[in-house]
């Protein structure tokens, strides 16, 4: 039996939509527990509500606290009864294999470096979201998408060096491309940071190193992996979400001036619905934190039930493929 | 009568495009003559397969060599007959009020460097392309878009005073308002970079500032003018672009699969028509080169008609519109 723990207060809407998302992802996977940590008497409520759960599916893990989006890091070590806190302790202390939680970014990344801590050899653990390729099935693997806003060469050779490890664990893919975002693809293009980057990569056959891309063809499905530093890295995903978000609106809101354009989107539902799930967001709705001691994750605050299922089957991934274990033996830790 | 030099030998395709978009231009432009600057043989050939040209429109600067895309940054002071060197001196030498080029962008930003020189207080000039945005009618101005792999603090607050400008003298807007791209929207978010902007860009009461914006929120027209860095600048336009590229061109592809869907695209072609329009790239193909003590303006290589005349159209409104007078005044140059 796998074991997750899901703080559920973290998230903007409060638990409800949490516990929903877990029971609807419980309902398939019969080798799974989830530790609901949070306030008892909410978690509760809903699962009154709720039919056919399995009570051997699910435990609660009562706490007394809550860091709100609003909260600072430090709260990590005020509020000891926090449910973020206490679902890293679980992780810490091996009760879990894995948790996720919607809650507050800053104080996350705080409550994993102080509880977790990292592996050994890595002192920035990243942000790692997948997005959606033009590729049938192809998710690339970004990293850091946001967890620093600064990053040294050898954090990006390291976050290649964890992805790859992951990729391969968790997606099966055999020998994972790698690219390294960029301004341009000649060598000698961007800072020192990406020339310095370059070198590292260049250097470690092991790796599947395919050079600079750019942004335009992040979408492409053009590599399995791209590096780049959190503060890049975070731009350029949002932008990405962005234009995807606005062009889709955009659409629907001029169709809506026209009888005849309603027709013809009535007919082109199926394309709309193939596009659509092709490039939700709302299906790579989590992060996994990679470098941190645990398998971490970081689901949108905002999220629906959608965006919630999405990352539990994240976190169920990596954990039933062991890719903790796989990451340290990588880094030559045994 | 006002006088643009057109580097028309940089371009991928060859002369031809350029000379072609720059008839296509000047038909609705009586008050404008066109320098066309490179090989005489080659432009006159494209004339003379032109009918209505008026000849009063034109003049042929003929020169002898070509700085191509694989041209070095060095060349520019190696080919001293190069049309993209004899365009900027036509600049230099007030022979014509502004220029364009569709060539190597390294080579232009050396060349201007050496020909023109900074406005006094500018040491890195930048890219500002514009972008269409959700609202009706409304552009963004964007810079850096990666004329500098690093910008100062200092860069990104006469980046927003020089865009303001530029806003105001070519755009018609009031009171530009400004943001500052990073990765969330709250005191305190990026790098020291961001931090630093803000400062100065808050302290100056004449600059409509608005604050941090993320890449997310570029397309929506929240404000006139975003600053940022030339290297997070080029990423986050990039990944734009791709996104809106890639998106439409999933929807076609996917249209063409189905029969139904193909009419139901039919019965919503004007709605195609008119997000093209509103979000066409080829129609923003060009970029002042900001701070740069002349007029000059980059096209991209790969330019069709409709992008080379997106540039021109450019270039014609900002020395219509005097806008170099107009920011050496506000940097406090008479």
């Amino acid at each position: 039996m796998y074991k997750i723990a899901f703080d559920v207060m973290g998230s903007d809407l409060g638990p409800k939509i949490a516990v929903e998302s877990a029971l609807e992802f419980l309902k398939n996977k019969k080798d799974l527990m989830i530790v609901f940590v949070g306030d008892k008497t909410q978690i509760e409520s809903v699962l009154k509500e709720e039919k056919n759960v399995d009570p051997s599916q699910y435990e609660i893990f009562s706490t007394t606290e809550v860091i709100d989006m609003h909260g600072s890091i430090f709260d990590v070590k005020r509020k000891k009864d926090a449910s973020l806190v206490r679902a890293l302790e679980l992780v810490k202390d091996k009760q879990v294999h894995g948790m996720l939680t919607g809650g507050n970014s800053g104080a996350f990344l705080a409550g994993s470096h102080f509880i977790l801590g990292e592996l050994p050899g890595i002192t920035r653990p990243g942000f790692m979201p997948t997005f959606p390729t033009a590729v049938e099935g192809k998710v690339t693997l970004f990293l850091d998408a946001g967890a620093n806003n600064d990053n040294s060469a050898e954090d990006l050779y390291n976050y290649a060096k964890l992805a790859t490890t992951y990729s391969k664990a968790v997606l099966g893919v055999k020998s994972p491309e790698v690219g390294l975002l960029n301004v341009g693809t000649e060598e000698g293009k961007g800072k020192d940071l990406q020339k310095d980057a370059w070198k590292l990569l260049t250097a470690d056959k092991s790796l599947n190193y395919k050079g600079y891309i750019e942004s335009r063809e992040m979408l492409t499905g053009v590599v399995d992996i791209m590096v780049t530093d959190g503060f890049s890295g975070n731009i350029a995903l949002k932008a990405m979400e962005g234009t995807s978000k606005l062009l889709l609106t955009t659409i629907k809101a001029t169709v809506m001036k026209s009888f005849v354009a309603k027709m013809g989107a009535l007919l082109m539902r199926g394309v709309f619905k193939e596009v659509k799930r092709k490039f939700d967001y709302k299906d790579h709705a989590g992060a996994i934190l990679i470098g941190a001691n645990g398998i971490v994750f970081k689901s949108h605050g905002s999220n629906d039930i959608q965006g919630f299922v999405s990352t539990l089957r994240m976190t169920y991934d990596a954990v039933k493929n062991d890719v903790l274990v796989k990451m340290k033996k990588e880094m030559g830790i045994q």
